[in-house]
């Protein structure tokens, strides 16, 4: 609703926008100390900026719920995650960090089998997951398909991902690999593998591929002694949504050193600048692409990567890593410059949480508290008060004067 | 969905609600002082209320949409304005200022044209904006028109409200004037203007008057040059809403200098107090009437004329002016008394803008923040939080005892 009402206000401007996603940005008080991550690191130039912006936390999906990192991102890009249907192959290519191409990648699932009659594509099932093999197992299965398919099947690359014990994920590449393609896995033991068949004229193409996949790929693995079977399931691309550029009359670059946060950048149509391999990488990036594009979305890992790890003298020293760099940023002279983060890691929890994400709002037009500091308290009272994450870009464009007034 | 529920609650009693409504209210602060308009003026009554009230800010719209007037005194009154549908010509009518009536007024944008058989109700159209006029000549010809026609047409009034160049609004006055009318214009200069037609029976009256005024008023026209053509679009009625004394158990009466803020009240089925020329003017009505009703809108323009000006020192006198009256309206002792605005008008921005509207409610049963001041950051730490300008009527109800419990 928000969104339609807000793209027919849509009023586009040359004012530049950059949005800095700190991943994992929140965190929970040190049980020693009782200062979080935000509050024990020495943050001087965010402060600054926190005190001349307008601040807030923002809720990313709902109150108690828990954002994966995809979904995190895409409610930040304004996509609301509940409406955005993942078929299970694409959820699983882009949980293995794999960077999917929107409209010419077809994922599947995939486990390890043991087959009644190796190398045939009709065999009964034996066992549907290879006697559980280990991840070190899985990943020389993996390699040693890659390596024996080659570089082309029908005409298609082919991207064998490993997974944990019989676990991986396929990824075909390749013009006109429409879904619609039914599992190969009878789900019972005992029974054959189900043949793969196209579901309509558009997905034949892709019937072909996985089929030629299929019988080479069970060849390959016929000298195995239990994983020489292969069971897909989940076929699907990358879902469709309106493109960012589109709907909010901008024109997007997305900086990030991991394929992932890439991947989703790319599903909502941004251009993808580069592929840096670290944050000075993304700055040197985000200086040299500043004339082509007025909306950056730039994209910083190291918190969360602290966060998982649990270690709090981490991510305080990742957060002071990003506020050395801010006084770089500032010099381009973004209109509006946003920080914020995807989610919370805490330290103490060493997984995502569902706290609210602090944020701040840097614009001619920001309300600011001159008391905030950027930390999870220091923002709690502040102009934004607890937002939704969907509503991040019609403020920001709000912020940039992108939008026009609703009503006489 | 909440005021369905709302409205099986109402359970009205004769406890007495003023909405005084500063428009433009909410500010940015001065670049000089870091404060803003409301941090700057001297409120000590408005600061004492706010003290003892429960306290936040209202989002009128939705984040980041700047409201105009219209849409955001009826979001004020409960009803959300993306389900308020309004005509073309009475959106262009309320723009104009015109205090449009329900039920019996109907409206259409026009413009002058250039026709090649001037005085000929079936011409063909040789220049859609008549070359465009300037906004001078369009008020001469409005004028022209005006006196020319007289009093009625078809026992109708005719109201003939200039615009911006070309433009014009056509308002007709009288009972029985259902919309339903298709547009005279033809959209493409060389093609001839079309009839007006009914689109139905309970449209043919309409369509009579709207042809006769044609009729006649291409005949006045017919001496100019270049404009004597009219093409009309859009002919629309006030919407229709559910009544708000209907909706809320209320008896509500609005007092406005302003024709515009005295339409919408109209709009929603309040009684229109007089046409107090001033603030002064309205807070005696608001005396002498003050038995009659138990719901007063009470609106004061002079916050958001002087946002509109960007004049920062006269936003901060018109605070104070209402300010002063505060003890006069506290000494009628209403059981709510509710300050806020319709919308923010930074004098830094000199427009309406999105940021959240500063709102106290002062009741027996308020919850104050002591630390509160009446202003825009003296609410951002208070008992409402941001909120939708739909809750504000079932908050005051609320407050009021007028809604029951929900369950047992």
């Amino acid at each position: 609703m928000i969104h339609e009402k807000t793209q027919s206000l849509v009023h586009p401007n040359d004012n530049k926008i950059v949005l800095l996603i700190l991943d994992g940005l929140g965190g929970l008080p040190h049980p020693l100390t009782g200062k979080t991550e935000m509050e024990t690191a020495k943050l001087p130039h965010l402060d600054r900026l926190a005190r001349l912006s307008s601040g807030g936390r923002m809720q990313v999906i709902d109150p108690g719920v828990t954002p994966g990192s995809g979904p995190a991102h895409l409610a930040l890009f304004g996509y609301h995650p509940y409406h955005v249907e993942f078929g299970r192959g694409a959820l699983e290519a882009l949980g293995s960090g794999f960077d999917m191409e929107p409209r010419i990648d077809l994922a599947a699932r995939a486990n390890f089998a043991t087959l009644e009659s190796p190398g045939h594509v009709s065999s009964l099932v034996k066992d549907r997951r290879a006697g559980r093999p280990g991840d070190a197992e899985c990943r020389r299965l993996c390699e040693k398909l890659s390596q024996r398919l080659g570089k082309e099947v029908e005409g298609c690359q082919v991207f064998i991902l490993p997974g944990k014990e019989h676990r991986f994920t396929v990824v075909f590449r390749g013009a006109g690999l429409a879904a619609g393609l039914n599992d190969n896995d009878p789900q019972r033991e005992g029974n054959p593998l189900i043949p793969i068949e196209a579901a309509g004229a558009s997905s034949k193409h892709a019937a072909r591929v996985v089929n030629a996949f299929l019988k080479r790929g069970l060849e390959i693995l016929a000298d195995e002694k239990t994983a020489n079977g292969m069971l897909l399931r989940g076929f699907s691309a990358l879902p469709q949504v309106q493109p960012f550029n589109e709907r909010y009359g901008l024109k997007s670059g997305a900086i990030a050193a991991y394929p992932m946060y890439r991947g989703v950048a790319k599903l909502v149509g941004m251009e993808v600048l580069g592929a840096p391999k670290n944050f000075e990488e993304e700055l040197a990036i985000l200086k040299d692409r500043w004339r082509d594009f007025n909306f950056f979305f730039v994209h910083f890992k190291g918190t969360d990567t602290a966060g998982h790890s649990g270690l709090f003298d981490e991510k305080v020293k990742a957060l002071q890593e990003v506020d050395a760099a801010i006084p770089a940023i500032e010099a381009l002279e973004p209109e509006v410059l946003i920080v914020t983060g995807d989610h919370s890691t805490p330290c103490i929890h060493k997984e995502h949480s569902w706290h609210p994400v602090p944020a701040i709002i840097r614009s001619p037009l920001a309300l600011p508290n001159p008391a905030a500091a950027f930390s999870e308290r220091g923002l709690m009272a502040g102009d934004l008060g607890i937002f939704p994450a969907t509503h991040l870009i019609p403020l920001a464009l709000a912020h940039a004067s992108k939008l026009d007034k609703f009503g006489a």
